[in-house]
């Protein structure tokens, strides 16, 4: 974060087959495996309803109205990869559009995350090129002046090292730090795994309250019925 | 809303035939009919296109980060409930998702309105329930606090008593007073009935200046054209 | 933007073949062509997604919650326009439905941008009258008080003169000044001319870095690559 | 909320002794005392520093950008109570001057607390006439639709009905139903009582891990603490 | 707003007798004798309370994070001066402090009005430079690009032509176009001439329900006293 | 920011005689002499006038809604300490009053730095003890859940280690990592040391244009001026 003009070449990816495998579980599930923590503000939205998933975070830091970096970061991105980007000041330009990523899907790029504004939208949505941005905006920027790549950045309130994992859909974006990985898709396996069982009883008419047997902590709690 | 810890088990609510006559009138020509009132306030989305739904309101007050309750206003639904879901303090977290929407389901809810955030909007969305929300936002709750159930309640700005309506649309949502349902619905539909008329008209081109007789009070108003 | 209670009648319009040509390169690169300007605020929406328009504009000023002089404006509209209208203050309100877009569009309207809100817009989606809004909201308006017509309007913070032409897709909206319309429709069919190539070069591997020759510039100013 | 074009000139208003007492106690403490509820959005701000007061609430529901009802509501202000100005749409316009405070005062008004802007701060300031809103603004307003006076109102999210008392000062604002000021007044009393003797054990070092003996609790959550 | 890299050396400024007239008045009297128009929108805040001021418009145009041109203007103030700048993106950079208006004040400029940061506000404000501005930051910015000196802007929403008048106070900036600005004066004497009498009567308890014969109108409108 | 109910109790503080340096230069020098970065986003605003201060970072995460954790990070406070305080989702409830004040101050704190709310402002502007926060609201919490002490936490956009530097002011607030302290001090000194002189000629009316040479470059980059 604090780290300009600099670009590491060699990060510690998480291994590509348990980054993949955390697709599956979304990005709800994949928060709740880790405690409730790791999720980016809920601001950040796709630019396309139904995209689903995961990938190891490549970084960058960029300034407000300057793009040069998307450029610098390209060229570190390997197949399985998600760019994060991080602005150095609250911007919303439009700072990604249609030919970058045919620049990253080249690459082997599987999405961006980028807390300001991308275009092209309508081109993105037909490529299949999955975006979780701040903002739409057609503004265009200028390349002036170095950022980073592959230094931790804060993106949209949350912590990205390079090499951690990304998780994101129609419900939001979850990072998941490289050393916690393992833990939490095993974690999220577990939760989902009861989960089945659940919803079954649930659609049968069953309650929450008795099924998680809430009734006797609301009653201590003080919960009075009223008829 | 000034209870705490309560859950009113028996409320009036407004009888289904005229509740569910209200759906098709949409919230923009419900809240017109009522006087201009009655709506939330803006910021309030469906999480997909197209849902139109009108129904009675269960209401519950929870806690920021806290879902506990909406476990408690599942045993209370009733067949063409709208769950109407406040919140003490401003929050974006996720309340709730799949299986809270597989037990409303269950018990017969319509659509969720609520003043937070919802998760699992895929799911959702496939599981053809309608939410309408603050934000969409994959962060968990916990279960530790009590609130109320059945009071009355201020949702996105509008105060809700059980038992009034709901009706919600891609326009918005609007809550319509147990006592002026009927009268709400009559207004509605005497509305309406002149749409189809006015609809025709002016596609043969003819104006709204001239069809509502505007041009003597814009003259009046001191109205100029310059050509 | 200062004269109230005027109608101007007959404005000098950019000419149709022109305003007609821009709508193909979309808002990002019209922007582009004419020196990164032009653009209405981020926060202008579509009502849904796809559409793609240009035309003349032809421009409305009302006041909060009163959208009288929306019909003022139908009856100055010719085929090709789309109307742009600016509030005089801050509103959320729903001045437009479908009665009016039925209106709008036998007058031979294209489009509606609107720095408020809109209504009944899965009817308007059906329809095919396309609205780019700061919300949409089904609060209803008042006929009390007059604006003007075709006097210059700041929308979205964009100033627009009535016959300027507005070009606007899922990207967002941009107004091109009627005396540059013809250099900008000529500077982004330049800009769109290279995009295949580069686009196929990208496609291919090729780096940004390689193909704009940016590494003597990134060096220059200091960039340090760390292995 | 839902009754339009209606003055009520008869409010059964809490007892004037007990109103006034709360004001001592500030928002906070008056908020807690109520079982934290009844407290108004944050954004409601006080136009200068250091004001705190309390007083009866006389409602006013006013429309976008028309301020008519303030001179009806002017007429129905006894001594000691507090308009509370709520707007049927969101709006920051300029609702309440220097004039009118001049007219509030002189019936007795002891502020105002309104959901929509406030202007001549700086003469209000000099007067010594407090008010909480959402903004500041010049905008003007007109005065050609009806509201009401002394209906429930939602102000700032907060149900207010007349005759509540209204309690605020730099923290915000809160309203306590009729019902309810006499059990808060003692409540807030005994939570003052106990905070002289706190404040001294705080100050002389004792943390408030062992004065609320919060340690067991804390393990048994599991904290833990590492060197 | 649509050329760059221009500076204008010659504009024609209101005379400084008539630009100056207008302080006195304050930015409401101002904006309603001109028609309640000319406001910039309200979330432009003084850095202090209690400045009030007017002044002929010197205009800027920057872009996001880029304060370049803010010394390209400087060369173009003269005494009575207030400068406007307008940013072509959202931005809340800090791109002004205490050097910047060491030399604003020696050129004789009287305010600066930005739609954007401004930092050092404790020094500003000890040297009794007043800014409003959309918010306060530390951020520093660049100097890279080319914007524009002396174009017409729209700076919060406003159209400002340089040489038009801009008076700003503790309610907020309006800018009075240079061909408005003798007949705007008039109009604002003629206000406040009438509110000292106007004052006097409402502190002596009369009703503006009755001063300005509001009750025939109130009633014709429907207006139902309840006792 | 990851680790959740665990307590750090031997951090590694930058020496105070350093960290205290920091105080004089103010949060803009300090961020531009760290490379323009480290800035907590400007929605963080202090909650009186004038305060200037720097100290030792002692962190804390909490959750919406619950300052349980506020008691617990109390205890680890050393004097010359600033405490920072992180919300693992966007939360406005006022977690700090004048109790814990109390409290912080008797540890030795010099300030708080909190993203959500504060409450007691009145007091703790009287007691001298300065706040940074995101809003103030007399909201209070609840103490149900664990969060951390001394762990890497996001505040207000900003990474903040336990140990690093904080600097805040009227301008805003800026986190400096341990590593970088001694550095920046040097750098800030380097940077004041020049703008006494600096100040002189702008205020004897050199420009800045002059005084820093921009005039090739502004002319390079096609700055023209028109008379």
């Amino acid at each position: 974060m604090y780290e300009l003009g600099v670009v590491y070449r060699n990060i510690a990816r998480t291994d590509s087959a348990t980054a993949d495998g955390l697709a599956r579980y979304g990005s709800a599930t994949v928060h709740e495996a880790m405690g409730r923590v790791g999720l980016l503000k809920p601001y950040m939205r796709p630019i396309y309803a139904g995209a689903q998933v995961s990938g190891t975070a490549v970084t960058v830091m960029l300034h407000p109205g300057d793009n040069w970096m998307m450029h610098v970061v390209a060229e570190q991105i390997r197949p399985g990869d998600i760019v994060v980007a991080a602005i150095s000041a609250e911007c919303t330009d439009g700072y990604f559009g249609d030919l970058l990523a045919t620049s990253f899907m080249a690459r082997g790029a599987r999405a961006l995350v980028i807390d300001a504004g991308v275009r092209d939208v309508k081109t993105l949505t037909g490529m299949g090129f999955p975006v979780w941005s701040r903002c739409i905006s057609a503004k265009g920027t200028i390349k002036a002046t170095l950022g980073s790549v592959n230094i931790p950045v804060v993106c949209a309130g949350q912590l990205v090292n390079p090499g951690d994992v990304i998780v994101a859909d129609d419900d939001g974006v979850v990072c998941v730090p490289r050393a916690l990985v393992a833990k939490t898709l095993e974690a999220a396996a577990a939760r989902e795994a009861n989960e089945g069982a659940k919803r079954e009883k649930l659609a049968a008419g069953v309650l929450g309250l008795d099924m998680y047997d809430m009734r006797p902590a609301l009653a201590r709690a003080g919960l009075k019925y009223i008829d």
